[in-house]
């Protein structure tokens, strides 16, 4: 398992932590958001995900990975 | 017609703006909300829905009607 945590800004609210983690999880991995901090804690198998797809995943919510 | 602008506070992002927005919709009424003036434009027919009934979907999505 991989894990990897990801400085993301735009997240606002509730709704935005559900994008971002059924976003995540549709490319394979799971994530654990924090609005506060601003970062998203990413959990992946090398095997079944990539980050750069888990990346442009949460891009295409609207968000930007820094 | 009944117009009513309300002053909502928590509205943060765009999936906010759709939650409201169908909120209303729900309760009867139409809704456009401005983000940045953190401001919700209703209509509604007084036959079809009540000014009570559009807040209180509104306040149920989590936002404050003040």
């Amino acid at each position: 398992m991989t894990q990897v945590t990801l400085n993301v800004e735009g997240m606002s609210c509730n709704h935005c932590v559900k994008a971002v983690e059924g976003a995540v999880q549709n490319a394979g991995g799971t994530a654990k958001v924090d609005l506060a901090s601003k970062t998203v804690e990413i959990e992946f198998e090398e095997s079944k995900a990539t980050l750069k797809a888990i990346k442009e995943a949460i891009e295409d919510q609207g968000y930007d990975v820094v």
